[in-house]
Order: C-alpha cells, then structure tokens, then sequence
C-alpha cells in the first residue's frame, strides 16, 4: 500500500490534531527506521495505522476485546490502552493488513511489552517523542532516541511509570514488565 | 508461643540494628491490630518474625526457592526481596510456625500482593512506617495508617514504585499488582 492510500484511510478515521500527530509519528518512525536500519516500508504502515482505532466508541472496542482472542484483562485497565490491540485487529480486518510485525507494532505502541522487535519500539518511541510531544523528561528521552533504541525505550517506560503512579492511575502489567526487560537488557549490556 | 520466647528465638538471627526494628516493627503492628481490630497474638508473632531470614546467605535463599514450591521468578529480581517468601518457610521449617495467617504475612511483607488480608497489610505497613523510617512521603503514611489501612498501604506502594523507577531499579510484578488493586478498591468505594 502507498502511503497516499494509507493516509486517505486513515484520515477519515482521525479528526484534524490526531491525523497531524500520526504524521509527525510517522515521519519520526521512518527517521528511526534509517537511524537504526529496520525496514523504513513496514515502520510507515505501522506508524500511519497506530492509532486508526483512537476514536472508536468504548462500546465498539469492549466488543472487540470480548468477542476476539485479546487479553481479557484489558477491560479491567483505562480505555486509553484499548485502542492499540483494538487497533491491530480493525486494521487486519477493515483495511486488510496481514503483516504480523506491523500489527504487532500497533498493537503494543501505549502500553510496550517484553521482548518487543525493533519495529515495535521504534512506533512506540516515535509516538513518544514526536515534536508536538511536550512533557517533563522528554528532551533526554529524545536525545537517546538516536543514540540508544533501548536506552531511551526504558526512558519513556520509566517515565510513563512515574506519571501513572503520580497521578494515582492504574499500570497496565506489561508496562512494567517492558520496563523490567529493558532494564535487565541494559544490565547485562553493561556488565 | 510467648513473645519473649520469640524474641530469643529471632533475636539470634538478626544484628542488633535489625533486631531493634523488629521491635518497633512489633509494637507499631500490635497498634494497629488493636485499631482495626485484627488477632493481636498473630499480628505479633508475624512482626516478630517477618524478618527472620533477613541475614541468611544469598546462596541459602536461592536454593530455598530453587528446591521448594516458591515462585521461580524471585530469582530474575533482587535478592532484598526473597528474606520475605524464604523467611515465611524456614519460620514454619525451624520455628514450628504453622498459621497460614503469620506465614503468609511474612511471605508478603516486602512486595505486597492483590487481595492482602488484614494482617498481611498491618505487618506490610508496621514494617514501613516504624518510627525508625525515614524517607519522603513517609509521614503521610504514618499519618493515613490511623485513619485509613487500605489508603495508608496503596500510599505505600505508590512511594515504593515511585522510588523503584527513579533509580532505575526492577520493580516485582507483584507490587504493581497490588498497587493496582488498592487502586480499584478505593475508587469503588468511593463511588
């Protein structure tokens, strides 16, 4: 697929901000992509789709999450974690990509995961760190995004962890399990 | 068994800096049975005892958790955490302890669980806020442990994940878990 056509898709599923946002992920990606050589093709499909299910009704996706093989537990965490895994079905279903690697990295983009491929941290640190993304910590994160994949992975779970327990929010179990395996990765790297 | 009995007995386990706490452990614990009206008598002997095999050897407690039905993944995280779950089975194993109660209070006092009972958090708390402690944060603690038991240990763990993640440490699941299930029995009762 094209990226105009991709796009096209896309946009109707997105009002104004958010469809800038997926372009600004985009454009990041595909520059993560070339900094860290994974298929820049696959990482702008990924990037362009990760959010095509934001704005589904909360009814549409708790039917999905029912109704398919997703984890069940989700449903006990915010909505705001849904439309990832929501996201990667939608996508295999209504538009018709059946690329593992990219669903899966549409999948995991909010919350991380353990052993999480290349393409899949590329899309969740490319919406992290995207230039309309403003928060404390973020220039650090940013910076090592070019210099160490992981290292700046680990960053934004650290920090998402913080945030979530400052605000007295919920942690979705594979967050910290993302942030424990990051952590144990760089670790055994620098030992 | 009487509490100056126990005391002797763990009294050799411990220096006498870790033996003081346990003390004080015990009398905050003892408090706060009388104040949610817990079994004092368990909620002691749990005190007295919740850090009995704080002082064995790293190669001792591997192999404890190795050789026994404790779960496996204490080993992928810091050693500070398996005095909790090995103390509550050599408790039983050498002392003679066999409520469930006492010994899964010990088990858990470090890392906290889903579904804690009320010992289980007075012991958790009692070990968190004796009067020796010192950290930020530590005297809103202290002060909700009086008003409030469940608050006062989601307060807890909220510090413990915070403080975890800004040194960069691995945090055990089951922290998180429980940190998310005081989170959600506190917004249902307050709804």
């Amino acid at each position: 697929m094209e990226r105009q056509e991709a796009l096209d898709i896309v946009k109707k599923q997105l009002n104004q901000k958010r469809y800038d946002h997926t372009i600004r992920v985009t454009d990041t990606a595909i520059a993560l992509a070339k900094q860290y050589q994974e298929n820049e093709k696959s990482v702008e499909m990924a990037a362009i789709f990760h959010d095509y299910a934001k704005y589904r009704d909360k009814e549409e996706m708790q039917r999905v999450i029912v109704e398919s093989d997703l984890p069940k537990d989700l449903l006990d965490y915010h909505a705001e974690l849904w439309h990832g895994p929501v996201g990667a079905l939608l996508v295999q279903r209504e538009v018709g990509i059946t690329n593992e690697a990219i669903l899966s990295a549409i999948h995991w983009h909010t919350t991380g995961k353990v052993h999480m491929s290349k393409i899949e941290k590329i899309v969740f640190l490319a919406d992290y760190i995207e230039p309309g993304r403003s928060f404390p910590g973020i220039e650090e994160v940013r910076e090592q995004a070019w210099i160490n994949l992981d290292y700046a992975c680990f960053m934004a779970l650290q920090n998402t962890i913080a945030y979530l327990v400052s605000k007295q929010q919920l942690v979705y179990p594979d967050t910290v399990h993302a942030y424990n395996y990051f952590n144990k990765q760089l670790e055994e790297l620098s030992e």
